[in-house]
């Protein structure tokens, strides 16, 4: 069991409001010493592929400051790319989103997701996931007030949490440091209503079974209707 | 149910050795009309952050030919970079078939596996990883006649499957036509002893319960299983 | 003289029809070792170039598999871009292949040919060239069949064969072995009433006076008629 | 005049100690509605052109993060390289930086400073500066703690501050809304001895003689003297 | 004081008209042994961000030949991108000429000014600010003589000069062996009528103080008289 | 026939030596009104696939300013990228001059030749060759008086020139008015015992025949002839 917290613990779990001034929904989305800006903007009209649909688009990106984590990455515009990673959370983090929207209530807008991480110690893109769903249901509020749409399209509340396996124990909300040492790490995606979203289980270095999946379901669970309740405070 | 076999049943799954003459181990494999080229390259040496770790290490390269699709995508070669779907498909098979090697008995060499879809008809991330295994192996064995390594460092046999939620009905190996008015889809990879090395299900359009997720895993494991038996005769 | 052909035989050459089932033309063309993937995609509109002239365009994209040669080459989308041979040898096929259509006849329609090395072993820019002229002509009788044209926009046949000078001597369709030690390497297209579309040839080594370059014309077109005969069985 | 403060009177600043617990030196510099996060980072080693040496290295990157401003700009990393106003603005803080240091004290290594405007108002490249020099200098101190280096190599102060002239007058330290409008914009980067490191002023709109320059460098000096009394409360 | 001519003193100054053919404005300007071939294009229409304004647009791009130095550069085409001075000086050469133009006078077209080093001894960007100008300039009559617009829209010249700190004493016009041993390096763009248009001063080694200013000041405006004078024979 | 000279003329060919000061050789090469600063560049060691073979390499860059053309051109460096067309160009300019040299009295030295074109009317390429032969002599010379090599490696003299077929008649080196209505666009590199270093002949719009190619080269002999005297006059 590890030193401060139970296994099935979260970490101090804090959604600050309103953090950058310019965007339509901004929030800090802190999971222990990880930190978040979740940034929302609206934009009218819709990416090519719907034009014309009369429904409207959620996207994200994510990235980290160079030195969000405990050495310095290269800058991924220096390089000339995103890396890899970068893309993959960036879709995930979208098609998560996504699945709290109804498109038509949206109407034919945009609203995009920019998740940068300034300070990283696990877990960067459920904090990303769960801070980025306050930041579009702000956004669909302000395109209320706005006069844009009648409604506000999302349909239900999402949050994302990571489970693993350290050391044979499963464990909640995993740190950098039970990360690095994880031999499963699962992320899951669920809505309020437990159902979900996404579900990615990576056997770092040992193989699970399904006994071992229902175990970590059990705690994601868990962790998953807190988030909510927090989640919560902040859009009402 | 579909037309033209049970919900539970596997496309025609074929795997033809040997089908480029100059990689270590080359593959076609084919499930259905899905045709994916693997072919895996022996070097030696090891990338920077294991050098002289003594152990070694195993990537792969997935993509799609321009008109492998219905429709002709644009050559990544020619937008100057691999997009993220491509890239995050890499990352997965490269996951997928570590978790089956022994990098201390594999040495300071390093195989590369290059999946590259000729034919796409869904599921051609399960495909590469199956057929990639295969060319992984068939690389190993290269590397033991060559005197390059002692013994195997593979340790387990690796397959992958999807498994979708297609109008409420849980189905095995979606091919496109279903895989795109599925509500869920995943993809499993799965060891020869029944257990997992990555669950990614993701809710295109509905969210699924516990309950769901545990038929669907129910016509996954039927699926690995046959896939390992097919496995085993190429490699044996 | 070499092993197992007179100095003027081809290699084995075989054109086999419809290996892909997306594009409107596809064909695998094997000179030999040498196994090049070509599909044609037909798209309505032209380049902006050629806008609002009620004439067409055929081009053509040239790669490599990463292992199709014996050492693996690193991927061009991974580098960021298309290297110079590649698109040197496109621009050749994309020319060659104009040079049998009648635009007019095409209207505003777009070929696109792609021709992908999956196995290298000498000669990989003829096959493409003689296997993406079949590919074509499949393609503008499918439009045919659609009725987006009236007739075929193709005017004459075009194939492409290697010629070289390999320890003194003249020899038609060098392998890769032979290729790498010839003094002079020149590629050929023509048309089937023996008209030059293209003549390329290269001293490597030793420059070669004009007697030399009629022997080697004298291969080639020699080698340029059966494979026009090659390609009459396969299009009829 | 402006309606908030005088002509001749900076915004409220703020510099916020170890804002990012990562980095050797870390500060959030706040002019006004303007905020950047300032990270040092320490490397040993510098870049090829000052090995063995025996001399250091002191390099700046900045960027913005997409929503920082009013409306939201695509992100650097996403258009596959960093635009010409951030290059710009790097190589000023860079050159900047460098002229505090004795490079000879810092020894072989490299500090370099991140500065990532997270909401923009106006004065983020002086900011930046007058933030990434406390940053340097608190990395710097760390380096001695670390045992790397005997005495601190920051030879004297650097800040920076903006000047311009809106509707006829000089103002400093401008907003963005005044930015917007101005006809003349200047940056001042001075040492705390008042000599002057870096002049680059810019005719938006209106060319200046050397009267109003005079009258702009004295707003300057002022406004330097008072930013150079809030970092000595930083670092001391 | 510097061998051959007075700290004062310019080097010899020459601009060729007509230098290339195509362009609609093209000269040779040399400053001493640097040399820059400017050529002005003109477009009809605006950047997006004008378009319907019914005001014209100006814009510059600066590059060296890769030998243009004492060592050979990477050519930028090569690296994928242009280098970070080559943008800054872009932007520089842009903004001071868009300072001598009437945008309304110049309608709803766009002079693109391309700035080629093709010989680079100190001074490049001072020297194609002031060739650029009379390429502009020759454009501007060349769109008078097409009808295309109705009167010359300069409202005034603008030539550039270099001012540096060698040893202690202020010098005019640094050619590249003093330029690389000053101590402060300073730009100044300027008027016909005495008005600055850009002053860009940066202390290299050793910051300076306001007197130092003002005897650099005095340099450039005599250097920028001289210049003048050259221009109005080259356009008149 | 054409106007101001004989089918069978060249342009009026100059070959102004040290137009650059700084490269180890430097021509400004002149075909009529096509102008190409050929410029070689001397560098110790070679590239990794010759390191210790104790033999040298000859590499070349060819590039355009984007105003050498009638219509601008955007630049590469800005595009990101080297057309395909400068590398075929740079690729043939390469292996031509390689022709030339051996490679092992060039010892490990790497000369490289850039040839950018700053007015383009026709034949670039042949003109580059030519000059660039010039400026690869000059460096060869210069490496003597340095010491670093013992002899001259130049094996013999390459020059390059057009012929094409314009309305039914063999021209010699066409200019661009030609060129673009040409039926064949041929280039012929050759060196000075007649010997065929590279022979690329294209139909543009009709396809040729063997005599039509023998016509062809016989102008092109007549012409290489000439530009290897005129090329003896500037390197003896």
């Amino acid at each position: 069991m590890r030193n401060e917290r139970k296994n099935d613990s979260l970490r101090k779990v804090e959604i600050i409001k309103d953090y950058i001034s310019h965007p339509e929904g901004s929030v800090l989305v802190a999971f222990g010493d990880t930190k978040v800006i979740c940034n929302a903007s609206v934009s009218e009209g819709v990416p090519p592929f719907l034009r014309d649909s009369g429904t409207g688009w959620v996207t994200a990106e994510y990235a980290m400051l160079p030195r969000a984590t405990h050495t310095r990455n290269q800058r991924e515009s220096k390089r000339g790319k995103q890396d890899g990673r970068s893309q993959e959370i960036s879709r995930l983090i979208g098609r998560s989103l996504r699945a709290a929207v109804d498109f038509e209530k949206l109407g034919e807008n945009t609203v995009t997701i920019d998740c940068d991480v300034i300070q990283a110690d696990g877990g960067t893109r459920t904090a990303a996931i769960t801070g980025g769903f306050c930041a579009l249901y702000m956004a669909c509020e302000w395109m209320i007030k706005q006069g844009m749409i009648a409604e506000n399209p999302v349909t239900g509340m999402v949050s994302a949490i990571s489970v693993g396996i350290v050391m044979g124990e499963p464990m909640l909300d995993l740190e950098y440091a039970e990360d690095s040492i994880a031999d499963v790490d699962m992320n899951l995606v669920v809505k309020d209503n437990a159902e979900i979203v996404e579900i990615q289980g990576s056997a770092e270095k040992v193989a699970f079974d399904r006994d071992l999946l229902n175990k970590m379901l059990d705690l994601g669970f868990k962790g998953i209707k807190e988030l909510t309740d927090i989640q919560k405070q902040v859009i009402k």
